[in-house]
């Protein structure tokens, strides 16, 4: 997502370190105690201005939930909109979705979420996309046995390329929808991509995959 | 397909015995001889009225293609096809594909085609699909090691349910197209119902899977 100048940002991030976790590595394996539960974790890599997580997070009050984001500008939107929902079940962090086993022990998450992510379209950067092996090494690292990756797009491209990678990779698939939108699922909450690209009639698609 | 009473089919498969083959069973681990050459053989499951199988043929005459059809008034759709374009290097099966192991030996079969199968939409009737696992170890026991099964339909839940399927039986995906027409394929050969289907401007979904 664009990044804007947002002089804020800055002293927001200082203002709530309680909620922007700063030094994010040196709770690897203690999230739990942060959330002061033993409730599964979920991480969001990529929570972009944090509508999904937030939705989650009150369907769900049972389970833990931690976002990822990169630019700056965008983790203290999504900060904004976590603090007004009074939710006590998600956490958020200003970091990179690369060094993920420098922040989660082993097995400490139960569902990754990867939302929209950047679909890096030209083959040369598809060791960027987020389902690239490399990155399936760090998710498969983090998991919990019976945890799963649930991937939603509406990029036809990338979709494809990530159902063949999981394949690959020995992921086993537990659902693949390729039109979200067209049956309802009282369940699902859109981030604000999805509800942009699914009012334009756009197809969102989604799986689950398993690591064996 | 519906089948409508065509009085001509037993004559034409009468006169047509070294075309549309009687008692294939008989010829299990020996089609090869029967197409007089050692090629790859590819089979496709449900020929219909033979349009892709007699263009495949055309395309690729290094390789030898089975067609199997139950239907009787259809089959000989598919044999006068095959006749009027001289392709010596098909084959035709009026019989059903639950008995694939009777008809083939290990190893026999290079590549399944599964084209625009019945989708038995119902729960109940997932049995019935031709990617439900029970096919799938028939599809197994006939494929060379490193051959490969595609599927190409119109049909958005079989698809989706073909792709879990594949995945959980420990198939592994080479190959996912969400919408084959989009892009131009010359290599494509149409089916009589991709044509129709394509031509309403609906989306083709192809993939392609092998056994590890």
């Amino acid at each position: 997502m664009r990044q804007r100048h947002k002089p804020w940002a800055d002293d927001f991030l200082k203002n709530n370190t309680q909620l922007v976790i700063p030094d994010a590595a040196s709770k690897k394996g203690e999230w739990g105690q942060l959330f002061g539960n033993d409730n599964p974790i979920h991480l969001e890599i990529g929570t972009g201005k944090g509508q999904f997580i937030t939705g989650m997070a009150e369907q769900h009050p049972d389970i833990n939930f931690i976002g990822i984001e990169l630019a700056k500008s965008i983790i203290v939107m999504a900060g904004s909109k976590v603090k007004a929902s009074e939710q006590d079940n998600v956490l958020l962090i200003h970091g990179d979705a690369a060094g993920l086993n420098e922040l989660f022990a082993e097995n400490e998450i139960s569902v990754i979420y990867l939302n929209f992510s950047d679909p890096w379209p030209k083959k040369r950067h598809a060791k960027r996309r987020l389902t690239f092996h490399t990155f399936l090494e760090q998710y498969q690292s983090i998991l919990h046995p019976e945890g799963e990756i649930v991937l939603k797009t509406d990029n036809q491209g990338l979709f494809e390329y990530s159902l063949v990678s999981f394949s690959q990779f020995g992921l086993e698939l537990r659902e693949v929808n390729l039109d979200l939108h067209n049956e309802e699922d009282p369940l699902n909450i859109m981030t604000e991509y999805e509800e942009k690209f699914s009012a334009k009639g756009q197809r969102i698609y989604r799986c689950r995959a398993q690591f064996p």
